[in-house]
């Protein structure tokens, strides 16, 4: 990665205040709308399919969470999908779930099929469950260990790789440590904190941010994706520094899009540990 | 403007703890919900069409927010519209978004058409989409700058009053500097902090805290409105003051809604700029 | 109670991390997933009709909540609450605005009738609405005062025990006195803090984490939902005692959250004021 990539892919969002539309969960919404203006993008929810033509069409890049999917937010998944495929805008895709239902991996698959995706933000359980349902279809066989750790951070990378092949995407696993790739390249990323898992929607808000970096940095995707992965990370490491003892994870869920909002390239370049696999 | 009028309808409101009916979006909900308890109000959410009549029948107003609009939501719209109409119960609209999509405008006018608006509740961009839709039926001709500013003000102001005169409906349009006008008198209102655009909902908000000081205030509703939008505007100030360099907007969004319970009618007075145009 | 019964309820959910599966309005749905993880639970949320087998089966409990209940809704409360009940996963229900209206009444008695509950979390008007619906087809007659007070407070817990008896499900009456009983036993507790009241889903959040508790202390259910009731109350004396003067609801309900999130055994024994009726 060239130097100050990252720095260069933050300063590109803050700059172009990329418009996103959010088809995601209504759990954790309100969080997702936060984090996306924190980074330095603009947010729009709108899941109702006589609608989203319209929205996409004045918007820069779609995220499709299946996290609360319905059969009427399920149409207009695949609406908004289809305008952004044809208007050429990244589509971040955050298959919630799949893989702990039918009609989840079902609909993530579906999705990719259907109107495709540039980036797909996971873990990596539903990582494979949409490799696997790919599998089906496509006679794909993958079977990694779930838990990205250092002894299987290879060949979780070289699974990642493969998933990024198959299905064209930047594939973004984030975990206790985070692999991003696309079918020719993958990094490590060693960022973060424990308790992001001890609030709802760290990877729903990841995802958001991801969109706003990739529709701010068309020439340089993979490295701005890289961007937002370590800068979620190095997010929640600020947010932990701030933490007092009574505090929690609500605190921490506010300190984490606090730090969004305030983190500057010089910090990101400075936090990130990033390695190429 | 009588004096102490600000402040007479903020403690209405905490008098008789009106209570609202929200249609609105699920990204701010939340907030939503906390802003109106914070002012003094009391909410309630509900949205489905066999629901909406009885609950709007124990509340003293009504909230009709088109942000995340869908064909179920609509149709609660008009059945909570028409109860609340019936009942003499204030409409506050929201036409959130009114513009970027056609289901959106036309929604937005024909809630406005059908069960009327005692408050419409909009930035300039929305108010001017709703009176170009109310243009293609009823002969409307306008096209003033989107944003206000003290160059445009008075003529800004102008269409806002013929807004209200066409519509029946009290205008608030938000933005650097507010102005709520019937079709009679315009106020402008510099209150606020450009923070409140970095996080989402400071609208919604204002919208559901509008509602709960027009239901307490039935005899003096334009006033109440002012009152509303300028405590809204000084509740940011405060916020802001308490702003400390690691906070960012999700701190703000905090200490925003705390501003809003601890505002009293003194320091309403205090910070409220309000100039009649 | 047996000594330690609390802090061994608790122990119980911190060790075993249940999953609940939450059918819930969209308010303060985030709220409620962060509590959920906060107290040492995680949850789930689905809704879809198609969805919320599979999910359910994954699933530690359910939670029914009808805050914003919709048609859709209602559909995927039946089908979680039939696989549930088929699973043996306890249910809890909260009758959101129940006597509010004809639906939401009439929606929590007939999926009490339909797929039971082992846990009802109410305040005491939906407990009446609820007991008054199943009067009229059980011939149950009931009418004590809404508000529970030290007053009322036998007469109250004979009622409680009584709608215990006749649902076959453990009851949790909140307010400023709570009551929780079955059909045998009752007891007060005298926790918590007005400022409760003034945020959105104090109610909807314990009874996301009574779930949780009944989950993971299947052998001790009744002395669990009053460790999670209790420690509810509790982490609200702690929230309130964090409170400064710039403070309002907003933080408070970080407060709450965080409180919910340290509390441990020890501090709940030491807190929670629970009387044997």
């Amino acid at each position: 990665m060239k130097p100050y990539a990252l720095s260069q892919a933050l300063k590109n969002v803050r700059a172009t205040t990329p418009l996103v539309h959010c088809i995601t969960n209504y759990v954790t919404v309100n969080d997702c709308a936060n984090a996306l203006l924190a980074c330095g993008g603009s947010p729009i929810m709108s899941d109702e399919p006589k609608d989203v033509p319209d929205i996409q069409a004045i918007c820069g890049g779609l995220v499709l969470n299946i996290g609360t999917l319905n059969e009427l937010t399920i149409e207009g998944m695949f609406a908004a999908g289809e305008r952004a495929r044809d208007l050429g805008h990244p589509i971040v895709l955050d298959p919630v779930g799949a893989g702990a239902s039918a009609l989840r991996t079902d609909t993530a698959a579906e999705l990719l099929n259907a109107v495709g995706a540039q980036v797909i933000r996971a873990n990596m359980s539903e990582v494979k469950a949409l490799a696997g349902a790919a599998a089906a279809t496509r006679g794909v066989d993958v079977n990694p260990d779930d838990a990205v750790t250092e002894e299987n951070l290879q060949a979780s990378a070289e699974f990642v790789k493969q998933v990024a092949a198959k299905t064209g995407a930047i594939v973004a696993v984030t975990g206790a440590i985070d692999i991003v790739a696309d079918a020719e390249r993958a990094f490590a990323i060693r960022n973060g904190a424990p308790i992001m898992g001890k609030i709802t929607g760290a990877g729903c808000m990841l995802t958001c941010v991801t969109a706003a970096y990739a529709v701010a940095n068309p020439d340089m995707m993979l490295e701005a994706v890289v961007a937002a992965v370590a800068g979620m990370g190095a997010a929640g490491e600020m947010a932990l520094a701030r933490m007092q003892p009574v505090d929690g994870n609500a605190s921490f869920r506010t300190y984490l899009i606090d730090a969004l909002y305030n983190i500057n390239g010089e910090a990101l370049e400075a936090i990130a540990r990033v390695e190429e696999l």
